[in-house]
């Protein structure tokens, strides 16, 4: 059974390395924040005091970190995973970061004989908790094949996308559509609801149509309730549509749609809502029409 | 059994009326292109010279009409509806048009004793042959009770939304969130693609989670074969977008994603693509990246 590292032990990644415990595998873990480590360690696995030291006692390395900058920082840092790892250890960058940011990231472990996979995950707390997240991937098939089933302990669907990247790419192609399709939402209901109709009976109308979707059908009712608690927040979506428009801007590829959604995100920011529900997005057109899409 | 007129037999007015008579209603028709009266006057309906014809052998008359323009002349010209209804008549606007139109139509047939509801419908032709459309209706309950059974003959869900122009009011919060969900996924999938990332393979990781949507389901095949034969017409997209954004600037709601995409399909239109489907918005964002989403 191969030892895991598990580098990163926020609101995503305690759950996850604790349903890696849980599955029976060896795991050793690493935070910055020492207190991050105490509920994992109590439930058995080992505290090391750095990313460094992680990978000296792992044969698959997996990162749950922020953003781009965490995780350069954790895997080519001074204490480092590279400084730590032996040649064929398998890292999986979990996080949604930068995709051109794993592919260097994949190039320098190359260089030190790790090889890599991104992979980062939808689907929020509850489902890391339950071990149900999407998990998208990126790198070769053969790394892929050889971690697929410790990917399996942390996701109900694992899927390979293409090479390294490719699962942040499919990560972005997500959190671009998620966000329109709220604005979207947002935008037509409280319209709707400015014009004197009932919010609630233009969602029946149309729900079971072409405007149908997976917002529509998950977001409407907490609209509907007044009910912004995250969920995912406002400020982690921007992070990931500014990796979006960096993205979109290094290949060339006009995204001004997104970057539309992204400043409506920035406005909620800068009015205190960043820690709100995305589906509070709604709040920056109620606040400007001056109206509450609530149940009648 | 009620007498019914109907005005305007194109695409989706011929189809309609069929079903009425199909049910075994006296029809009597009006087109001001008599060629599109030969085949439902062949099924049956009787050919009147105007729509004050209509009108004047009708119990109840449903208008079926481009705009809130050629609504206007149907039923407020010299040889329109209120001109030949006896008190009473109930018509019934099943064009999509602007909710503040469709109030003021009511108000002058309101002051001839005529009743109205707005009721445009969402589906396309093939639901409309089918008798199968998403009727969303507004206007005074008792009317609509009235006639229920006939709407229910041309489609399959029919909603009451609320007063006279609610039912346009839905159409366009439906039309707002359908163009937006094309653009979105339309932004997404050619980011993905010029990243080096096969389209179908980031449709299959987030079909399933929250970016999941029936314009994804029904558009994407589309994309990914190329295919962008209507359907439902760039061209009328634009249309229905106006009168959002027209509805949007007399009432006060700020709609700032809806107006981007309306330019993106006004973009299209002056391309020469208007007639395309509205899945074709994805070749606004192919052109400029100079990749086509396909499948590898």
């Amino acid at each position: 059974m191969k030892r895991i590292g598990f580098i990163g032990l926020g609101i995503m990644g305690k759950p996850m390395a604790r349903n890696l415990l849980a599955a029976g595998y060896p795991l050793a873990v690493y935070d910055i924040v020492p207190a991050a480590m105490e509920t994992v360690v109590a439930a058995g696995a080992t505290a090391a005091a750095s990313s460094r030291e992680v990978a000296a006692q792992s044969d698959v390395v997996i990162t749950m970190l922020p953003n781009s900058p965490e995780v350069r920082q954790a895997v080519l840092g001074e204490d480092g995973v590279l400084a730590g790892a032996r040649p064929g250890l398998i890292l999986i960058d979990m996080s949604s970061i930068a995709p051109l940011a794993s592919r260097e990231i994949a190039e320098a472990a190359a260089a030190r004989g790790v090889r890599m996979l991104d992979a980062p995950v939808s689907g929020g707390e509850p489902k890391a908790i339950q071990g149900t997240l999407a998990i998208m991937a990126g790198g070769p098939q053969d790394v892929f094949d050889e971690v697929k089933d410790i990917l399996g302990k942390m996701g109900s669907s694992v899927t390979r996308v293409g090479d390294i990247g490719s699962g942040n790419v499919a990560k972005l192609a997500n959190q671009m559509i998620v966000a329109l399709n709220i604005a979207a939402m947002s935008e037509a209901m409280v319209l709707a609801t400015k014009a004197g109709v009932d919010p609630k009976k233009v969602f029946e109308a149309i729900r079971g149509g072409l405007a149908g979707s997976t917002v529509l059908e998950a977001k409407m009712p907490l609209v509907l309730a007044g009910n912004f608690k995250p969920g995912f927040r406002i400020e982690l979506h921007i992070k990931d549509l500014m990796n979006a428009l960096d993205t979109a801007h290094a290949i060339g590829v006009p995204v001004p749609l997104s970057s539309g959604v992204l400043e409506i995100l920035q406005a909620l920011k800068v009015g205190g809502k960043g820690g709100d529900d995305h589906g509070g997005i709604v709040q920056f057109y109620e606040d400007l029409a001056r109206i509450r899409v609530r149940e009648h």
